[in-house]
């Protein structure tokens, strides 16, 4: 099979990434519960798992790490942290947000009237940071940006969105789900972000983790045991274990810190080496008069639809040679609006370090074929 | 080391637990996601899943099965699923709940004016189900009990609960933290249960699962892509991928399943061998006159303090000695108050399968050595 879905999930995973999950399953216990000093040096060994990440990504003093189960779950919480105990609020976004961020902002549409506004490109295929300045009304309470669409791969200038962002004290807020691992992140005027593991930073999926800046207090969205303060009823706000409600997904974090510590090592041969196939399939493609692009060049993502095929179609084909990709909505339903593939979906081909030259050429072979039959 | 915090994480984790979630690494993708046969073949595999563990657990045909990142994070979908949008409402829960039941529930006290009422055992050990039906009135929207309690490993009869419940068509909640893998369950009379893989399923952090009684709508708590509905910005109401957002932690959901199926197939013979170890721990601990336990003869819970020691200090101790326990409040702070060791603390020992009779030997030993010491 030639795997094409990394978007979704990275097929390659570093032998470092199982063996510290098997190592960790084999020796099992609750770092930051037990008495005893396995437990005890776990919970130093995740300090400096914290810290490492915190470092690499040029976190702040005020910035803390919480580990989450899912970029979902980090969005979840770090939206509904800041927004669910206010009325009348307003949010920016823009159109090439994930449902991951859409859908618990249109759920306080309906519970607490929150308004938002969804900006587009204009005049360049980016959203400009002033559009962004534009929008911030008295009552903007929060600005989202996804750092790199999902769907056509489009990267938007977060250090600038950052800048004007702390200029007028709003919180901001950027989904990394798909750059993290292929784009550097600076937190430096970042306030907010939410990562998974399982894309490019090539972790195991089931463990992700924000970075939350402390000046922004989140209310909690989830209640449980915090391995501190057990003696209350209440939930403590303190950071990062009053977040981390029950038993942490040990296995999951020393996943994520051998993948992120791979990635981050090779950082620049790893997205060269993927770059490099993606934008000659890229070019390649363009060449073929039945299929239109929709994704942005010198991205790792490749959505297509066949001028004459259904996604679904193209979809099936490419299954029935073996070729795995995504087709449909993406879970961006904005994102097709504005590129009027709502009723088409697209097919997305998203690149990954276990491709090699010999896969480019034939998933290349079998489009020329089509291009020739349809 | 002798490792005797099985009750927080089981240390024994069966090889096909490990080796199922090593190829889930190595052939990640999405379930439920991804057009290619891989994917689609993982979602079948998965219904699998759902399928098995429901028909051991005796589910009925509106009971669903949703897929959580720990026991606690269920307790709070379904806490906050049925009750998040009433006020004024009554809940019945027992002394024996853990903080993953009392904090969802605290924090309604606070926003929703929930009212609590919270048994404590009357004339026996246990709570007598009539205690329940007594408490019940007209705004009682829903009935929680621990099955088996984390510090005294109190069972509390779910079955006869249940009969009550149905009778006045309250829904009925059961936390299975402990229990799940040691006590059978039968969800005939129960409508929600939230589970975790990780202790005596023999399974990974980092996974659990809910039933929920779909005749009782959950709200949902979490927001965002469910590989159904893609197009729509609001969350799809549908069981049980309508509650399962973004991507799943399918190394995880393999984990759980062979850490269940193991449990399940050795029922008997794991429990046992476990309540045999125990139950010489318990008779042998009970001899000695400077130490008092806390807990239930045949569980494999001993909570004990000793009468010239503190808790943490008899902890270090142990851990002196390589012996890894539990000291302090365990999270249940209704439990302590009860049992009056708030301020002490209590050590708990928690057999698994992992133990040996030389290990319970040379845990006896030593507290015969203190004994005499102190």
């Amino acid at each position: 099979m030639i795997y094409l879905d990394n978007a979704a999930t990275s097929k390659y995973k570093p032998q470092a990434v199982i063996k510290a999950m098997t190592q960790n399953l084999e020796d099992s216990c609750n770092y930051s519960r037990g008495s005893y000093n396995e437990a005890l040096n776990k919970s130093l060994e995740i300090e400096h798992i914290r810290n490492f990440i915190k470092k690499s990504l040029n976190a702040q003093s005020y910035h803390e790490l919480i580990f989450t189960p899912s970029c979902t779950d980090g969005l979840n919480q770090i939206i509904f942290g800041l927004l669910s105990n206010i009325q009348n609020a307003h949010v920016i976004i823009t159109t090439f947000e994930h449902n991951a961020v859409l859908r618990p902002l249109y759920m306080l549409v309906k519970n607490n009237n929150l308004q938002i506004t969804v900006l587009r490109p204009e005049r360049t295929k980016y959203i400009e940071p002033n559009q962004i300045e534009r929008e911030i009304k008295d009552n903007t309470k929060l600005i989202i940006t996804t750092h790199m669409s999902n769907v056509t791969g489009t990267i938007t200038n977060i250090d600038r969105i950052g800048i004007i962002a702390k200029k007028y004290s709003i919180p901001y807020l950027v989904d990394v789900a798909q750059s993290i691992g292929h784009l550097k992140i600076d937190l430096k005027n970042i306030d907010f972000i939410s990562a998974p593991a399982h894309k490019s930073l090539h972790g195991p999926q089931g463990i992700g983790f924000i970075i939350a800046n402390k000046n922004y207090p989140l209310l909690h969205t989830r209640f449980g045991g915090s391995g501190i303060n057990g003696e209350s009823i209440y939930q403590p706000d303190i950071y990062p274990d009053g977040y981390e409600v029950g038993t942490q997904n040990t296995p999951g974090i020393f996943g994520l810190y051998e993948g992120f510590k791979f990635t981050y090592n090779n950082f620049n041969k790893i997205n060269e080496q993927i770059l490099f196939l993606s934008n000659i399939l890229y070019s390649e493609i363009k060449k073929l008069d039945n299929i239109i692009i929709y994704s942005e060049k010198n991205s790792p993502i490749i959505s297509l639809v066949h001028k004459s095929k259904d996604a679904s179609d193209l979809a099936n084909i490419l299954n029935q040679n073996n070729i795995a990709i995504r087709s449909g909505l993406h879970c961006a339903p904005l994102t097709h609006k504005y590129l009027k593939t709502s009723t088409s979906g697209l097919v997305r081909m998203s690149i990954g370090l276990n491709n090699t030259d010999k896969d480019i050429k034939n998933v290349l072979n079998l489009l020329h074929r089509l291009n020739r039959i349809y």
